[in-house]
């Protein structure tokens, strides 16, 4: 595999709530997503997740707080912690995850995307 | 931990091929790393690395080829690959990696850094 431009990758495709992955480390997938409006809470009970913001601005609820990420910050959700993801406007995120890790965790539903759909 | 803004760590430290951890995901490390000038010939024997150009622009010498990396551009180098990073002129990096793992491989000397320093 040769250099990932990241966007390169992601003038791609443009549909929401929908991670295409673009590399993988060992057995970590590194994955790109747009996300737009509200996503569903949920928790991934094995594994902690990782958000980095490439373009725009995005929240994450938690039940007690809710935290901004804009461009160029990053955030670890700690594995069984229940979010829920939501961008006002058109966000670009980066995730690292697991090979496997499914974007609803245990909460299947019309927002459960496709797995290991690469760009 | 809360989120963490990638410019506002990079502007903790100035030292050059001495990567600092700023996020764990499960055993996993996200580090930053300032770069300029030549690296060691090295690898990873146990893990792939990741590469991936926050500012500025690297270069990765292979036995056989050397690609260039731009701002927003990333890498894999796969384990066992012998490699050596480059720039110019400085450059900013983000690394993953697996907890533990040695800028310099099985290769101790001068630019060895030390491990698990948190910026």
């Amino acid at each position: 595999m040769g250099k990932i431009n990241l966007k390169e990758k992601l003038d791609k495709f443009s549909d929401h709530w929908s991670p295409k992955v673009i590399a993988e480390m060992n057995d970590y997938q590194f994955k790109l997503v747009k996300i737009k409006g509200d996503f569903v809470w949920h928790n991934h009970t094995d594994t902690d997740e990782v958000f980095i913001v490439l373009e725009g601005s995005m929240k994450i609820e938690f039940e007690n707080e809710t935290i901004e990420l804009d461009e160029g910050e990053m955030y670890v959700v700690r594995k069984g912690v229940e979010h829920k993801p939501y961008a006002e406007n058109e966000c670009k995120v980066m995730l690292v995850e697991p090979r496997g890790v499914v974007n609803t965790g245990d909460i299947k539903g019309n927002l459960t995307a496709s797995n290991d759909v690469w760009v």
